[in-house]
């Protein structure tokens, strides 16, 4: 274990690192409770543009308000937590970075690939890691399944199927600047299928609907859609997107291999069970990520310490981000055109 | 294979037995439209006290009505199904024994263990078997059970849990000539148990409620049981009882093994699963023995081919009823004296 | 009910209807085991090239060997199950219309949609109804799944997914004569599809693979598929091919709406559940479409005696395999010209 | 909220309550790990009689090594987290309340009913509650069958059933210390049972054997038992127990009420299915409680700190122990008699 210049001895406990948070609003409040129960880390510092906010969630977390500014200055801090809005994800990690700061940044990095790609060296500085926080990847119903792929379960993996509908659709103040379904929502897919499959994508094509709100649809945007993605072995990949669900939020992963099939189905709520006269009813799903994904939020901070540790290099890092985004333009594009989109090797990465 | 002389050859097919019904109740309506559609059974004639029942079951079957002695004096005639009731069980069994006829016996054979304990050598006759169709025993799901018991899938079986529970409570009027809940309606579990553990029960506890109608408990029965048997080995069997259940016929067998446990659930009426945001919802189960046992209704006619064919003694006999009404002697005596009965060599056969 | 005059009456039962088979072979002999067990149907009369096949079911099913022109030239014969070789379908089906027979026959009508829309005349002459057996719509759970999305359970339909995927590949000799994967196995889904989603099609996207036996894909063929649809009102439709599972026959349609979703799970052969340390394992899943939709190939005879009986015309016919075959044609061409495929109105029908 | 004297401010943070903990063995780890973690407790100190144990615990949390009386004399610690062996949990209880500090202590508070009753007084002080940790009470999926049965879902509940089985069975060892199987394994059961039930019990029963391990035998202890107990309303409860399972903790409580039945089935512990040749394959369930019951222990925590709060009295106190001792002692003599035990009013509290 290297030892981190950031942190600090506790009498009678490990090591632990000063962190700050840039973003106090729905992602941030989360992460700043985890960070701030987490026995590793001591959460000092919260910045955000909303000092109202920023304050409400320091009193509660024991941190203190600074401006970003400050807290790129202070030499104690190992390591910051970007949740502020997606538009400043990428220059609060530059930024981050260039003051030797390790990088927790809520997916995804930009919502524009050449923007990113053209940052990648000023992400890529030697001890400053930048991790993309992909939550699925940290949940650990999908981690038993990867485990499970990886020793051979299934065989060969030959086609993914993978269910993400959101229990209730947005805000449609929020359509325009989310970046549409396919960066905003589908990217998590994107991620998954690419962890997964393990092996580059070749082809996308998109099919979309507004079903749920016309407002979606009159800027722009869809709010359902299929998509099938092949691999360069010519493993397919079928994603189902939705915006409302009206029964919780629907996250379903299956693998079918040469040699069997491996399913992450939804988690209840609780494990109990009503029997009537109209049958077997079991308790509602999580709502939201917020629930669902409670303990991959948790693990993705125990990933971070290791990290800071020097235990290890983030498990997703800025490549992994761009190559989501690219296969989210690579969706729209079959969307405009109406045909699939065939992936150069500049795309695949 | 034997040829029965009772039997005829149809051109293009195989040997069709001729078979006969006294008792054109439930029971009785149920199993002649299954022998009537049997490849191998032709149902010729009905009997019943009740002509207007017999004819209209008659009609609808393609058989002719006929008094019981007609039945038993045709020499065409293979085999009798005996689903009169209870109290004639015995003597319409006994009858048919006499004229040579193989018997398709509804459970139980009598409510008097020690009258069927007297008659045991009229029923033994050679020549003219005597099935008495414990329907649990056909079943395919408890079928497959038994088949991994036996193969040795959970080691030795150490304890036993049947739930028999019932969908709604029965006509109070039905209670006093029911014989009371453990000959009525326990004794399926206690065939179920003896058939699974296959071993001598040695100790029977009973304790009974009476908390769905008071009219039962007013007609000096219970309508709620829980039971517990002792093996000869020190297996524990555990037996749930309910006259209603609000949701369907609760049939569950779970046995626990000293290398892991083997469990039949209910089974949904259909496949079929909604989900909203209530939770998730699978379909009623089967209401009551009807549909839950259709399969096994089916597959005791399937078996008393067999037994026509002479491939086979009938899997269920006298002697399993005798033991089943010993067991549910003694639960009733158990409830009577507030202690466990030990069971001495006769009980257990 | 109409009288028919190809039935006779047998005493204490009600009418029977005289059929008559052509084609020995798998699907036959299923047909006509079922067809002769019919309480209502009597199968007098098997035809086939083998000669040796036709005996065998014969002897074993109580009809007689015929050749097909003494079938249609018997006036006493009400209908025709036709399960001969695909390519020989529509022929026997006009043959048996001509001859005033009504029609069964297998899935599907014809390989080329052309030439089935020319003869769509022919097959629909007044007197000879002809029903094309799609066995989806005859299973009792995928039944009530329509039943329930009918009375509203889920609100409007929005999105659809299939998943049918074969335990094993077939011989890759029958891969020259299938038809290919579209219309030889998606077909079934097609007609699901617009069954359930009850619109027309506008749009058809089919990407492939072949993965799981190269021979297949030598043969140009492929034997792993992922499609979309779209219905004319925006309604996605996945569907899911494989020809291997590896773990039997998997069989699930999930049906996404306004208010919720319905879901038709794989049918475990057994309700048994084993407890170990390795968790928890249910029975196998029914192997093939032979034990899947046992009870489906039944109800395709209870409706087509409806349909002799004259209470009700074919709930399927030439016109449904014409859509299916438009939409398999258009998933071909999808794949040849690596883009969806717009539906004109001849194709929707 | 009333302001308890024993914490303190801390800025940014709630009250803190400090604490220690008695008992460094396996219970105590896992309380100390869960105390240090909780972001209102601060565990400040550790004793055990065997100092390489506390010490080593100390080291994990960040408490420091002390003599039970140094705690005892300690006003600032508000609490004591009582994990001791069994035998010293009353005698450490009560002087734990002499000292004015709340008591968390583990159950059962004593292995003598009559010692427990004799000292009641002394563990009833005003200003020093008395809380016993029974586990099942915070268990979500156990709470949420309490909420659902509480809000009417199931109407009145009439019978209830328990299974409770271990996944392995204890070193013989542990036998002569353990009280038996009724006080250290049923007691769980007969706390879950009055909690559920919410009524007194008037008669047990017990059944047991020694089907696992002889040596258990051999110390005059069972390793398996059923048990029937009768509430003052007739209800009825079954408890099934086991000290080895082969496939992990079976936990599951299933009540049956006048309008349904609401059940708690195991926890996988992973939602991951595999599906083969063999069938489909869920992941193992929790391996014993501390994976099971991980949620319920820290809940009990948050219990504690409400108390500590002043917000609420001890759900679970001396008086609950002392009932489940007294079923215990029932359960026992009922084996020792081979008869059901009527439970005075004495008994039944």
């Amino acid at each position: 274990m290297t030892r981190n210049i950031h942190s600090e001895d506790k009498p009678g406990a490990s090591l632990i690192h000063k962190m700050a948070l840039v973003g106090a609003g729905r992602m941030g409040s989360l992460h700043a409770r985890n960070a701030s129960a987490h026995p590793r880390l001591s959460l000092v510092a919260i910045a955000d543009h909303d000092q109202a906010l920023s304050a409400k969630l320091a009193a509660e977390t024991g941190a203190e308000v600074a401006a970003y500014e400050e807290i790129l200055a202070d030499p104690g801090i190992a390591g910051v937590i970007i949740a502020s809005s997606t538009s400043s994800h990428l220059d609060n990690s530059i930024k981050a970075v260039e003051s030797g700061k390790a990088v927790f940044c809520e997916k995804p990095l930009s919502l524009s690939a050449d923007a990113l790609a053209a940052k990648l060296p000023d992400l890529e500085a030697p001890g400053a890691p930048v991790f993309v926080a992909f939550n699925r990847r940290f949940d650990p119903h999908l981690g038993e399944l990867k485990r499970r792929l990886a020793a051979g379960d299934i065989g060969r993996a030959e086609t993914l199927h993978i269910v993400n509908h959101d229990p209730a659709p947005p805000d449609p103040a929020f359509i325009p600047r989310s970046g549409g379904l396919f960066k905003d929502f589908t990217i998590h897919d994107f991620d998954t299928a690419a962890w997964l499959l393990d092996e580059p994508f070749t082809e996308v094509f998109a099919m979309g609907s507004c079903l749920v709100d016309p407002r979606v649809g009159a800027l722009g945007d869809i709010d359902t859609a299929k998509l099938i993605l092949r691999g360069a072995s010519g493993a397919l990949c079928m994603i189902s997107n939705s915006r409302r669900t009206g029964y919780g939020y629907d996250q379903r992963v299956e693998l079918f291999g040469s040699d069997g099939a491996l399913q992450v189905d939804n988690v209840p709520g609780a494990q109990v069970q009503r029997l009537d006269g109209a049958g077997s009813h079991g308790a509602p799903f999580h709502y939201s990520f917020v629930e669902r994904y409670a303990q991959a939020y948790r693990a993705e901070l125990d990933h971070f310490v290791a990290v800071l540790d020097g235990q290890c290099a983030p498990s997703t890092g800025p490549r992994d981000s761009l190559r989501a985004l690219r296969l989210a333009d690579a969706a729209e594009e079959s969307m405009k055109q109406g045909r699939p989109i065939v992936l150069g090797d500049q795309e695949v990465l």
